[in-house]
């Protein structure tokens, strides 16, 4: 089963941030309900763009979001006080978004999280910066994975994110993290692994395309999560079609359902 | 490097089966180089559909065609007979499309394909039928490439087809030839993996998105050539994301060349 979470409701898109400015809780509800209704079983929700309001921005978001979806929220931002924040505001068990391996970052995470319900995005981040060979990534996954479960969570609440990084910088870099998804699959059983499309085609045209033809090939290594834009219907098409071929829809009936749905573009 | 084979030249096409009536050359030489400009590496001439023709039919495509393009030709039939003559007719070391297990096949091939130089498409099909399992798949394959051997082929003259089965007809067929590619990348080394694609989608709606993901899937897994329509640019253009995202385009040279010939559609 694949978790998609939502990530449009994220002030650095133009249009959020003026909605958040606006205190426009219709457009807000609205687009929830959009990203539920095509599937989202996580809304993530950033207010991180516009500095010194990331705190009430949260606050509100909170509000109006959760009276009109039933799914619960991916609490995302860098900052462990918005997050502790948040945590006290939510309805239901959220997704976190992130922790990693940075020392301040952790360890300014850990008083709050120990022993809680909630779902954790795990980045193979740490203090030397971005990971450099797939060997790198695993290894940080499984020490996030590890040092999380000191903290009482079990595999099956972490998703730990191999971080993608640009193909346009390194030829490799889609390689890299293809081999890393699938040696993470294989050395930890039971972990969710997650990631966001967008940051493999960073600097290409035609950036879609990249996007969705990369969801696929995680997908066959083992992704099982992603932050993605459930209304963009190419990409969700890929996403049924990948889970079809890859054997996990029954009688190709998700597939069958989509298509009679209108869901399948082109 | 990729090899495309271009598909269109057969006769179960209404339009071409048409031409080839009406011997059209002019119909058939545009559409080959076509192929060609889209970058063919093979192109393949299948003139089986129109019964008691095939011979003439196979003769006459073989005259029309090779005038007009550089890259060699895929002699494509079930029959040893047409493959053979037709052998005798091409200007360039052809590929054969193809040889199997069947004892009446193999046999029938044998005696002149023995000491050849070209390549051959080696299907992983026996008398008992097309294969169940993954495991079936590659000790075919195994077999085919060692009694290929036995009459002169390397492995690099060897294209094994792992036998493409509809995803409609048993939930597991995706995941099963998937597997099964991926095994015969690692046990036999040096030899080509081809399919053709739009066998995965018999039976379903919207078949071009789930060849194109297909395609795309069974390139990771370590699939090197494809029987395929190169004039279909949504196709190609996930050939071409796919390498680039496998780390076989260095500087992403090949993808930004097709986005400034606008060949990159959507």
């Amino acid at each position: 089963m694949f978790c998609m979470v939502g990530e449009r409701i994220n002030t650095t898109r133009k249009r959020v941030q003026q909605a958040v400015a606006d205190r426009d809780a219709a457009y807000i509800q609205q687009d929830v309900q959009a990203q539920q209704q095509c599937g989202a079983q996580y809304i993530d929700i950033n207010a991180g763009a516009r500095i010194g309001h990331e705190t009430k921005d949260m606050q509100w978001l909170l509000e109006v979001v959760q009276p009109v979806v039933t799914v619960p929220l991916c609490l995302d931002s860098p900052d462990p006080k918005v997050l502790a924040m948040a945590y006290e505001r939510v309805q239901k068990p959220p997704m976190i978004n992130s922790i990693s391996l940075e020392k301040a970052r952790f360890d300014a995470m850990a008083p709050f999280l120990e022993g809680k319900k909630c779902k954790i995005v795990a980045l193979c981040l740490d203090d030397s910066g971005l990971p450099k060979t797939a060997l790198q990534i695993v290894q940080r996954a499984e020490t996030i994975v590890m040092r999380l479960a000191g903290l009482g969570f079990s595999r099956d609440a972490v998703y730990v994110d191999p971080l993608v990084q640009p193909v346009s910088t390194d030829t490799k870099n889609g390689a890299m993290v293809l081999e890393a998804v699938s040696e993470i699959r294989k050395a930890l059983a039971g972990v969710h692994i997650i990631c966001g499309l967008s940051n493999i085609s960073y600097g290409l045209p035609k950036r879609k395309i990249i996007n969705r033809t990369f969801l696929s090939l995680m997908m066959a290594a083992g992704l099982d999560a992603a932050i993605l834009d459930p209304l963009d219907a190419d990409l969700t098409a890929v996403l049924k079609t990948t889970q079809m071929l890859l054997g996990q829809d029954l009688y190709c009936a998700k597939y069958l359902k989509a298509f009679r749905a209108g869901e399948l573009p082109g």
